[in-house]
Formats: C-alpha cells, sequence, structure tokens
C-alpha cells in the first residue's frame, strides 16, 4: 500500500477513535451553534473527500443525493448549505448511516489513490482533505468538551486523570527584531493563508519563556480583573458585562472546594500548574495589561518559535488532551510551551499576507474569506493531531470565542 | 392484578409502543422549544409518579438524584427545573436508563397499588398521573411528528397510507340557547379546570356539522385569504406578517406536484376530504370570517356535543393517527366529527370557570397558572388516547401554536 | 353656533390645553413604543376628520399629501401607515405645522358642521371623532407621564400638589347575581364593542366598596408577593422574572427616604391612601390572590356600578390628573371610586359580545380585530376627559401593560 | 486676545454654526444608536472641557451636577454614562439650556487661557479638546444628514446644489515599497493613536490616482456584484445578505427615474462624476475583488499620500458639503482626491503601532480601548472641518458602518 493510502487510513481512523467513547446521542449535541455535532463532524470530513475527489469522475454513484448539501459546511460556490444552528436535528441519517458513508468513500478514494500517478494534481487536493480533517479532529475534541460539559450530569469523555508538573520560573528572552522572514517556504504542506513568505520588520522585544498559568491567572482574578474597566478593550467590556463573564470558561466557584475546572476528563479540582485555557481574546487581552506586558503579535510570536527545544513538534504525551506545565528539567533558554498545550492569541487581526492569493475555485473559500474580524492563534494545542502543526501555521477565531484551547503568551518591549 | 394496576401497566405500555419505531437519536429531537424529546416525556411521566407517590414515602430510593431537577416541567413548588428549551442536549442519562427509569418506578408504583386500600386517597392522584401520562402521549404523537419534519430527509414515523372517505355534504344544526349547565359533574376523573359545573345563558345559535374540510381551506388560500387584512384579528395579521405565514403547518406547495401535507407517515398528497389541521387560532379565525361565519364558543360547543352520534367517543381507528373524513353513512341529523380527529378551536379564552379552586399544594400548578393569554380547543384528536375524551374536557393553547392536531368548527347566529 | 359645533371646539380645545406645558423638543418623546408623542396625538386625532370626513368631500383640499401615510394608526383599509415605533423620529412635519394643520382642519369641520342637515349620517362619524380624539386626550396624558418620566432630570407635567384624604374603610358588597343584561342599550353614543346588549347569568358575588390602597400594596410587597410564585399566573411569573419586576411603574426605592412615585407633578413620596396604580394584570391578578379574592369580571362590574353614589360620573376634581382617596363622607352603601380615579382590570378576556357586529368600512378597524389577547378594564381614570365616562365602557390593554392608570377592584365568591 | 483663544472660540462658532438650520425639535433626532442627537454633540463637547479643565479647578461651580453623567459619551474612568441609544429621549435639558451651557463654559474657559502661562500643561488638553470638537463636527454633519434622510418628507439641510466636474481618467501610480516610516513625528498635534512614529517593510505597489466614481460603482451593481459570493467576505455576505442590502446607503432606485442619491442638499440625481461614498468595508472589499484590485493598506496610504498635488489639505470649497470629482486640470503625476473628499477604507485593522501608550488616566480611554474589531480609514472627507486633516490621521470604524462618508482607494501588487 502506498504511502499516501497508509496515512489516508491513519487519519480517518483517528477521527473514528475520538468518538469511540460516545453514544449515538451523543453524537446528535450541538449546545451552541459555534459547535457541531460528532455525527455531523464525521460526515462533513467525508463530503470533502467525496465532492471534491470523486464527484468529478466519471464513474462514481454519489452515496446519497441529499448529502451534498446536508454536510455542505460553508462553500458557496457548491451550493445551499443545511443551516449551521439546526445541525443538532439531523437524527436522521442515523450515526450507522454515516459510518457507513465513510467506509463507502474510504473505499473509493483509496482506489483512487491506487489509480493516481506520482504527479497527479489530485494529491494536493488529497492532502488537503487530510489536513481539513486533521482540523476536524480539533473540533471534534472542543466541540465533544463543550457539548459535555452544559450537562449536568457532568459526564466525562474518558476517565483519566491528567496531573500536571510544577511549572518552570518564567523568563524573558530578548529578540532583536529587525528585517524577518515569515510565512512558509518549505518543503510540504501548508494552507494558502501562510503565504507568501515575506519580509517583515520588527522592532527589538522580549517574549516569556512559559505560558500563563491558571495559579497567575486566578490572582488576576481575585486582584479584581474582571471589574477592573481600565484594564479591557472597548469591545471587550461590553462582552464581559453583558455576558456577566467572571472566569474562564469551564471555571466553576464553590465556597466549600475552592476553584474547579471540567476538562474531557470530567469536573476536577483547578490545577495551579497547567496553562489556563479557554479564554476569550478580550481576556487574555485585559490580563496583560494588568501584568504590565501584551499579547505577542503574529510575526513576533513566529521568529521567537525557533528558540523552542528540538523536541519533537508534536505534543510528547499526544493521548491526553489536556494542557499541562513543562517538565522540570525543560530547556533553560528558549521558549517553552510554543506547540502541543493551548493556542496562543495574539494582537494581530487575521489579515491576508502581502500578495496572497486563495486557492482557485470552491477550495478558496477554505481561508480568504474569513479575513475579518478575527484574530490569529499560534502554536497548536493538546487537542491537535499529530502531524498538523506548523510554526506557520495560522489559526484564527472572534475574539470573544473560548471553546477552543486558548491561553496566553506575554510580550513586551 | 387489581384494574387500576392493569389500567396503569396498559396507559404505561402505551407510551413506549409510540416510541417503538424512534432510534435513540430520534428520541434527542427538539425542534423547537415548544415541543419536548420523546426521552425527555417518557422521563417526566414517570418523574411525576415518583415525585407525586412515592418520595413521600418512608422507605422509597429515589431512581437519580438529579432527575428531581432534570425532568420537572414547570412545578415551581417541587424546585428548580432544567431550563426547557435546552432539553434536546440531555444526551446523558441515555435512553436506556430512561427504560429502566420507567420500569423501576413502575414496579414500585405497582406494589404501591397492591398496597393501597379502596379509599387510599392516592388512587385519585394515581389516576391523575395517568390522565397526565396520557396528555403526553398526546404531546409524544405531535412532538414527533414536528421533529422528523423539519429534517430534510422526511422520514415517517410509521409505514401506511391513511385515506379519507369523501365528506359528507355539511350542515347548520340550529340549537335553542338559553340557561345551560356546563362542565363537569359526572363520576370518574376530570382535571380541575372543568369545574365547577355551572350555570351559562346562551343566545340560540347554529352549528355546522362537519369540520372545515382541506379542499374548503385551500379555497381560502386560492381565494387570497391570507392577504386580505380584513379577515384578520390584529395580533393575527402581525403573526402572518412577522412569519410570512401562507398555508398550514406541514403544507407545502410545488408547481408540478399541487399542495402536499406532511403526516406520521411521511409527505403525502393533500387529501381533499380529510378535515384541514395544524392551524393557528389567527388562521381559524380569519377562515370563519372568510366564511360569513365565526369560531363556535366554548359553552356552545359543550351543549352541541350530545347531538353527536352515540358512538364511542374514542377513535373508531384508534391506530390511525392522522384525521380523516366522517364515514359516508354518517348520522345525518347531529354534529360529526366532533371527537377523535382534529381539537377545535373555540373563540372563548381559557378562564376559570365560576368558583373555580385548583387543586393544593404543587399539584394546584396543573391547570390554574395557565389561565391567561391561551384559547380553549374542545373535542380530542386522532392521536388522543383511548379513554381520555370527555366532553367536558378543556384543552388550551397560545393563538399562534400550531403544531397539535387543530382545527375549525363554525358556528353562527 | 350648534351644539356639536360648540362641542367639537371644546373637544378639539382640550387636546391642546393638555400640551400646554411642553416645549416644541417635549413634543417629539417616544420612550417606548407603546407611547406616541404628543405632536403626533395632536396630527393623528386631526387625521381622523380629515380621512373620515374631508377626503370624501368633492372640494376639499388635503392640508398634505403625506400626512395620509404619516398619520394613520392601524387602519389598514385607509393604506399603509409610517412605522409606529420611529414616530418620536418625525422633527419634521414640525409642531408649527401640526397647529397649523389642526387650525386648517377644524375650519372645515366647522363649516361642513354647519352645512349639515339634522339628520345627516355623517353626524355620527363625527362623534365617532370627538370620542377618538377623547381618548387619544387620555393617552396623551399617560403618554407624556410616561416620556417625561423616563428623563434623569424627573420634570414635571405640570406645578401642583395632589393629597389624598384618609382612605374610608373597605366593605364588602353583596350582589346577589342572576339572569343579568349588559351592554349599551341607552341614547346616544357608545362604541360598537359595548354592543348588543346582552344577557349573561351570574353567580352571587360580593364585591369591595374601594379600590386597593398604596398602602396595602406595599404590604403585599412586603409580604415577598414579587417573589411567591403561587400568587402569579405563569405567563406573570416569567414576565416578572424577565424584567426583574419588583414594585408598580414609576415607583422609587431609596433607602434614606422610603417609596416614592413620579407623578404628572413631579415625584413625590408614596401617598398610603391614594389608590395603587399603573400595574400591570398580572400584578393584580397576584395581589388578588394574596389578599384571598380574585379580581372582578367585566359583567360583575358592571352590574355593581349602579350601587355606586349618585354623583357625577365625570371626576369631580377633573383638573387634577392623580388618583385620590374617596372623600370621608363617601356615601356608606354602594361602591366607591368606580369611575375617575384608576382603570380596574377585570378577570375578563377582551372578547366579542354575542352578536357583536364591527362598524362596516375602515372604521370597523376601530375595535373588532383588536378582540384578542387583551384583558378589560372596567370604569374610568383621572385622565378619562369629562363626558367620556359610561358605565358599559370597555378599555383593553395586554395584560403586560401598566403605562395606563390601572388599578385593583377585588371580588369574592 | 491670544491666537489659542481666537482659534477657541472659531472652533466653538463652527458647532453652533453646523446647527443653524435645524429647529430644537431636529436637534432631538437619534434616528439609530450610532448618532447621536445634534443637541447632545453641543452638550458634550461642551462636557469634554469642563470635565477635563474646569472641574479640577477650585472655584469653579458646575454648571448643573447631572450633566456630568448625561453628557459623558464613554469615559469610564469620569463616571457613569447615559446610555446611548436613548440620548434622543432628553427633551430636557432644551436645546436653550444647553446653548446657555456652551456659553457659561466658554466664558469660563476664555478666562482660563486668559490666565495660563506659556508652558501651561493644560495647553495639551484644550488643544484635544479642540480637536475632539471638530470631531463631532464632522459627526454632527453625518448625523444630522442620517437623521433627515430617514425623515419620508426628506428634507434638506441646506438649499445648494451641489455638481462634480468630469472625473479625471484613472493613473496607477507606482510605489517602490521598501523600509518606510510612518506615524507622526512633526511638530503639533496629533492624537496618541498615530505615534510612535515606527519603521514598517513594504513590497513594491501600485496606488489608484482617483477614487471610485458613483458610476464605476453603479456598473458593479449592474454587473451583479451584490449577488455574487465570491467577491465578498464571510462577514459581509452575512450581513448583506440579514440586510438585504443592495446599494450604498442613501441610494435610491426608481423605474422612472433611475439612481437618486440623499444628500445634505436633499434627494437629487446620482452624480456619476463623484466619488462613490456611504459604503461599508464589505461593499468596498467586495468592489475591488470585482475590479481585479484590492483596497489599500494603511501604511500604503500614508506612504502615497505626499504624491498627492501640493494643494492646500483642506478642502478648496469648505463650503460644500458633499465629495465631488477632482477639476479637470489636477495635477497629472500625483494621488488626488487624498483629502476632502471621502474617507478611504483601508485593508488594516485598527492596532496600536509598535511601542504605543494611551494617554495617562481617563484621556486614555480616547483611542486605545477601541483597538479591536474596528478598520482604519485614511485621508479625510467633505465634512472634516479646516485645521482637522493630517497625513498620519487614522479614522475607524467597524467594516458594517457606512453613514460616514466612506469611499474606495484602491491598490494593487
Amino acid at each position: 500500500m502506498s504511502e499516501l493510502a497508509k496515512r489516508f487510513q491513519d487519519v480517518r481512523a483517528r477521527s473514528g477513535a475520538l468518538c469511540a467513547s460516545l453514544t449515538a446521542e451523543d453524537h446528535m449535541l450541538q449546545a451552541m451553534p459555534d459547535v457541531s455535532p460528532a455525527k455531523w463532524h464525521l460526515a462533513h470530513t467525508t463530503w470533502f473527500f467525496e465532492t471534491f475527489l470523486l464527484e468529478p469522475l466519471d464513474d462514481y454513484a454519489v452515496f446519497h443525493p441529499k448529502f451534498r448539501t446536508l454536510f455542505n459546511s460553508y462553500y458557496q460556490a457548491v451550493g445551499p448549505q443545511y443551516p449551521r444552528p439546526r445541525r443538532g436535528l439531523l437524527s436522521r441519517p442515523p450515526l450507522s448511516a454515516i459510518l457507513e458513508y465513510r467506509r463507502y468513500v474510504d473505499t473509493h478514494i483509496l482506489a483512487l489513490i491506487e489509480a493516481m500517478s506520482a504527479d497527479d494534481p489530485r494529491q494536493a487536493i488529497l492532502t488537503l482533505g487530510l489536513h481539513h480533517e486533521q482540523q476536524h479532529q480539533e473540533l471534534l475534541a472542543t466541540d465533544i468538551k463543550y457539548n459535555l460539559s452544559i450537562n449536568p450530569l457532568q459526564p466525562a469523555w474518558q476517565e483519566a486523570a491528567p496531573e500536571s508538573p510544577p511549572a518552570p520560573p518564567p523568563r524573558w528572552i530578548r529578540m532583536p527584531g529587525g528585517l524577518v522572514e515569515v510565512g512558509f517556504d518549505a518543503d510540504g504542506f501548508c494552507f494558502d493563508n501562510e503565504t507568501p513568505r515575506h519580509t517583515v520588520w520588527l522592532e527589538p522585544y522580549q517574549v516569556r519563556s512559559t505560558l500563563i498559568t491558571n495559579a497567575e491567572y486566578r490572582e488576576f482574578i481575585e486582584d479584581g480583573g474582571y471589574d477592573d474597566h481600565r484594564l479591557w478593550l472597548s469591545d471587550g467590556w461590553a462582552w464581559r458585562q453583558a455576558h456577566n463573564v467572571q472566569a474562564p470558561l469551564y471555571w466553576q466557584h464553590r465556597e466549600a472546594d475552592g476553584w474547579s475546572e471540567y476538562t474531557l476528563y470530567g469536573r476536577r479540582p483547578l490545577d495551579p500548574n497547567a496553562p489556563v485555557t479557554h479564554l476569550s481574546a478580550y481576556e487574555a487581552d485585559a490580563f496583560a495589561a494588568w501584568a504590565g506586558a501584551r499579547l505577542i503579535t503574529e510575526p513576533e510570536w513566529e521568529v521567537a518559535a525557533p528558540t523552542a527545544p528540538a523536541a519533537p513538534i508534536d505534543r510528547l504525551a499526544a493521548e491526553m488532551m489536556h494542557p499541562r506545565a513543562p517538565d522540570a528539567d525543560a530547556d533553560a533558554e528558549g521558549a517553552l510551551q510554543m506547540f502541543g498545550e493551548v493556542w496562543q492569541w495574539t494582537r494581530s487581526a487575521y489579515l491576508p499576507y502581502p500578495g496572497y492569493e486563495p486557492l482557485p475555485g470552491a477550495l478558496g473559500e477554505y481561508n480568504g474569506k474569513f479575513m475579518c474580524g478575527q484574530w490569529v492563534l499560534r502554536g497548536s494545542a493538546c487537542v491537535t493531531p499529530p502531524g498538523h502543526t506548523r510554526r506557520t501555521y495560522r489559526n484564527f477565531f472572534y475574539p470573544h470565542q473560548r471553546w477552543q484551547f486558548t491561553g496566553i503568551r506575554l510580550a513586551r518591549g
């Protein structure tokens, strides 16, 4: 079997594995419009392969004619989309049919891979489809977490007890700035939004070696950070007031027990050493102001990333989907926790790089049309699939969104 | 086994039977806040027995401590309620646990029945619980219909093909009016809102022998009834404009195929002879104005009901959950279709009868607190369970609601 | 000058007098969609005469072609309406132009009156127009009150200090019930909704001689009435929770000063003897439950009204637009405060009387189309214009509305 | 009189002059939450001087104690603010009192100026206050325009007939890019957000010499630009769909007359040569995509600005508050219409410059807290007051806002 076929099978299998502990009922959940049911993720990632690779084939029979609309996310060029906020109402097709859909499309894709020559341009679409599925694997994890969290029974996705070692003391790493190059230009895959590689001028700056911890963030709360308007952006203050926000998503305070946090492993006492996560950009920015620093910018982050230890960019303990502190013997020089713990809000708007060109056709809708109103996050998270991390990766969300594993990387100067 | 035990088992079994064709995923659906998931109905009806009959027992161990809140509908006196619009998000407890909950409570209730003396006052609560469950059986049918209807795949609850005979020509039945008695005073069960029996003065009036048919309603549409403000109540016109209503719920028009209607048996061509159903009170009232008549009032309906044929008050073909025309050889004198087809909107507000007293305690919340803003419907519907129909029965909904099997009974004079 | 001409001039003059203390800027205010700017009331009442009496004349030149739309309230048959919630944005036409419009139409109407024979059917429309203007005079008062009340400067409509004598002790008046006649059948004017006079059967009941006072209502508050769900209708409880209602509109509590009330004469300490006012029907109903009584019904009220003292039905001190207690020497037998203080919420829905027929044409929209969702209020208020009170008068508002002078008349039995 | 005193008087006088043609009623208008009543602008600009310069004085008596709250815009550090969407409900204080307030504060400020030494640090606050008032003069113009435009009578702010000469053909001006300096570092006043001056790297680019005209934009419409999702940002498409946008604000199309445009001089036929204006950033971006170009970025704009003709940066015909085409004999080399016509949406998010520090204290709320979610606009507009234009000026609005004089400057490369 070709390497591509092997990779295809591995990536596809991981989606199923993520959902293994869920019942068919759990697969239905859509607890807010931002999240999607697990079942829908499983179908949509399959739809992507079917739509962009199989449908153009002369002799391919679509699995179900209605799926083209039901599982289209936002590709206007492909046609109408079933309304996003109602995805949780699709009891039919049942989960069993979705799993059959996956098998059907897998069989045809594997046959197609078999038939492709080494320079077949469809290899690029297939690879894009795999990265697309990996993005949805991350969403599967964050959406499952949100969907289960709102249940009063507080069910756990899996049973396990994540533990964090003590966090090493933070350091400020000096970066010289100057003319730097950012963006992707290596071999291999990247999304279109990481290109073109281009020049940026940076003033000298300092980057904090570690992420902000739960203990530090709790201090911000106890110091009245949520009630001091001077720390907040105007939009952030309005958001905080409108929703009466007083702590990160999933945090809960009870007189008797202190702070706890809902995790994929159930609710547990707050781990002071672990990185704080599930923050809006507004909270991250307010914290930075309180700490006398600021959020890092996108190019600053990218230039600082190579100072990270040479350890594998993928999370060491990929099986544990919860962020944690660095090992006690972590490299004493460079930046830590750049990858594999939590995405780091930057103080950069998600905008096109100079000379950016989206992909042609419907696939051009993948990234370009979202370059408005969102903030860039850099790094990767404990739920990012192996092989899906890149130094030039640009993640993006609206500043009020916090169901992703988001956290804080400070800079100053 | 006592008769009460037998009746308990029969009623309880029917709830399960209604859901037999649904998957666990289907049981989750809540497509709008007005409807509840089938799973929730199954749990809540069980909660009613547990809360009002088992919890007061000294030696009863509750099935699950969180169920008291999760499956409380609106009984403030019992305690807080899980928010109604989020009932569809309870993937846990799974359906299997709900079914186990039903068995657990059934066992204890049967034991309690066994232990009760003939004059045990708890018999009244048990009977109320059975009528409560029957009400939810009707809701199960209407909610399942709504929940499946919004799925683009248009799944059917069951496979069958309801057919309607030609409707007999309508007649106007003259009623003398005068001093009449309305309300319940027979032996047996009734809800508190049907009491006390009391005197009402009625002017002479006429009642139409049959319900309005789909064919008649289609004529109203084709005559521009939805666009003629003069026919509509002010609130009704605002509702029609805000939601761009142009036909009854579940009706659909396609150039090629004409009108069709979604039923529990899937989408099928409109049956011209069947009673029109799934109308708001606004539509019913506008139709009446267009027809040069008016909706019947509540006491007018109750006085006219005994003119109906002596046939069993329960639907003849109880197994068919779709309304249909009367048999061709139907009684030529009295009112037809008073029961067992569609609930009939009256031009009466749902208000307390003179001298009305709600039940004491939490059960007093059953009816009294809803006597505001709703309209009374009379009769019963094709989905009303056997043994649940009474001439004095007062059903009530807000005038804009139309997912129940609602229809039109005209009066004049 | 004819008597009709005289009456026309008197009624028209009174509208202007009500606004005499307002600036042109005050005339613009529309602090919520339910209220209209004073300027708009002045224009709309004029529009009524122009539209229904002058426009049909062959030789009449409309004052301004756009006014037909701008000042149409809700007459669909007349044509489109300028959107109600945006009436406060009409800085043009300026107040001066509206006053000119009034003079222009007055001149033409007076000429028309001059020309009408004694049996001219247009006299009925003219009379309707005068009653229409009187209704708007009452709205002018309540809308001015609301519009000024929301200003942090708390300006007074006029300077004066209403004072209330001690309220006489309440009595329960026994009424025999039986077959009674209600509705209008005297000479003179009435609205169509007061007809036809018809028979009603009433059970024996008791009516409280006086209105509920501020002191009594304060007791309800202090007894936790706003926090006891058992007292409230379901819709009422939802309304109370959604808006966090804790007192009547215009009441304010300050630690240092106790309760105060905003009046047309500015904010002043709560008068314990005066009738409580500016309540929703929900609050009135909850108070009645707390007091172990109930709200009176519409026919009960009408039958009890003649027990009131023979004093003029119009308020004795019509110039004082604030409710007050009855005089100490008030009649010791009959019901007091039936008229001229506050409208009394009844426990009756606003529905058509048996055999009710709306007026033909556009004027038929005056009353009939609103017979849905509203509650009847009976009596009249301190702001009801002289000559506008009738024992058969049916006022109606939605149960949540409380900017009118609404109050509580209890009944029992 | 000192020069500063003279400038103070001139700026203050201009605010009054802008409102000279408005009635007191017009001064009340707030037709949407984004705009403020003219009266409120007149008061708030006065409040700024009173709060930041007079209140700190020992012997100053505030004009009215409630004004501190009533006319505070968004300065949390100063205290609570009267709710923005309700500014149009302040009939009191009347306009006459606001004008008196202006005279009172003017007198005291002039006395203060008299008393200040040449190096008094309060001169900076005074200057800031004057620029603040000039910003509000621009808002006065745009808000008056919006407030009058929604009136069905379509009143004009002033009578006049703006006319535009034919637009010269557009050219593409080549800019070399490279390391450039942007931001303010000259003598004189600037806002804090224009600092610090800093280095930016730019790729080579081309800038279009002229603004997009009404004729060009009409072509975009006629080519189906509003219906082609491929041209739009995702947020923009959602906005266009939600509001059914089909043309710039103020444009109207009638079969008989073609396109017209509401202006401060009333509604008039669309001037094909004038720059298109009153666009959202979404529309500007979609037009650029349609034209095969892109919006210019903020530093690109700033670097291109000096190529503009040496003509005075202030609009030549400052008295005409409507954009128009350049003169036929306009400089043939550099960029035209950079200033004085319409603000130009850039493809840059409004973010802090590297090293940006807001002013200390409450005045720090002037700019910094808004650096989120907004887009930068550059240049100035026909309503920008004389003396208020700077090459480094950063204007900012949310991308959906279009009641400002906004327009399109294209770039490419």
